[in-house]
Formats: C-alpha cells, sequence, structure tokens
C-alpha cells in the first residue's frame, strides 16, 4: 500500500473488522458506522492510498470513475436505484472529511435532504 | 446530441443562457441557479446525454471520472481546495433529482452540513 496509511487501509487488509458488502478488482464497500441515511456505505480503492480528492491526477479519472460505478452496481443490486440514491466525494475540512484515504459515499433508502450547507 | 434533450443540453448549445464557469473538450460547468452553498457549480458531459447515474455503462468509468476531476481542478483554481469541497451526483427522486441529464455538483465556500436524511 503506497502512501500513507490510515484506518481504510486497515480495514483492505482486514486488520479491523467492517461489514464489507461489496467487492470487486479495484473496490471495496462496507457500511459506514456512523450513517446518515437507511443506506450508507463507503467505498474506495484498494490499490491507492490518496489522501483527498484534490490530490487525484488526471490519469485517475478512470479509477474515480470505477469508484462511481461501484456505487451504481451496488444500488442496482440491491434494488435501490429505481427510488434512486446520492453518490457523494468530501474534500478536506469545510466538507467534513475525516479519513484521509479517497472514499465515495452511498446513501439510499429513504427521500435524502439538502446536501451543502445547513439551513 | 444523442438521446433525451433536457434543460441541459440547451446550456450546452447556448440556447438558453448560463453562467458558465468551466469548459473543457469534454466537460461544461455552470452556476447552479438555486445555490445549497456559496459556490454550488454543476458540471455536464457535452457529448452525452446521459439520464441518470444507473444509466452509466462500464466502458464510461472515464467520463464520469472527467466529471469529478473537472469539479476538482476548478476548486483548486478558484482557491478552494485547501479549505475543502464536496461533490454530489443525484440518482433519480430520492436523491432530488430534477433535470435528467448527468451532473455533478460542486459545492464550497463554506463549512458544509449533513449530506444524508434531515435530522
Amino acid at each position: 500500500m503506497a502512501g500513507n496509511d490510515t484506518l481504510f487501509g486497515k480495514i483492505i487488509r482486514r486488520e479491523i473488522p467492517a461489514s464489507i458488502v461489496y467487492e470487486d478488482d479495484e473496490v471495496l464497500g462496507f457500511l459506514d458506522t456512523a450513517p446518515q441515511a437507511p443506506v450508507h456505505v463507503l467505498f474506495i480503492p484498494k490499490h491507492e492510498a490518496i489522501p483527498t480528492l484534490d490530490d487525484l491526477q488526471p490519469e485517475q479519472a478512470q479509477l474515480v470513475g470505477r469508484l462511481v460505478l461501484a456505487a451504481a452496481a451496488h444500488a442496482r443490486a440491491q434494488g435501490l436505484a429505481e427510488d434512486g440514491y446520492r453518490v457523494v466525494i468530501n474534500c478536506r475540512a469545510d466538507a467534513g472529511q475525516t479519513v484521509f484515504h479517497l472514499h465515495l459515499h452511498l446513501l439510499a433508502g429513504a427521500a435524502l435532504g439538502r446536501f451543502g450547507t445547513p439551513e
């Protein structure tokens, strides 16, 4: 694992437990432990430890696209796509990023609310 | 323009006005007219009219990745990346999708709130 190590690196290596719900050759998906919706899954790259979205390089479009497509495939497989879902990537403090290993949130299972500043 | 036409198709063809703040060979970025944060920009693919994230095909990982990277590049260019920002794609009703041309939201400029169900 290149780069800095985090909680998510430990989950990838199965050093700490997580509720894993999705895996392919590039992406691991597991339940968020502080869910903001009935379904809240985090999708992370298994082979690259990129701290934030701001660290992503232009040649890594495919990699971040794979995170998005993994979330879409999981939503479809779970029967969540017809009602709908949201995917989110938070970058740094103003967005509330707390683990510095690039991750994409999938939220579904209820009508979702605002996604910007609090009202 | 293949597929269904929407408000965003008309913006791409400059048939209706929009505050365009970003453009590259694949992606157009313009201000959301109902902003949820001090900075709220929408990024759309210029050459493909994909209705929802659920319609995205596995071979289009690069395309959706280019939307993410366009938002990250714009945030960096505008001096927003250090404080942080959020990117969001809403799919269908539960997420509040209203225009059925795939688009990615960039939100920045303040501390952002929850992104799932309302509290």
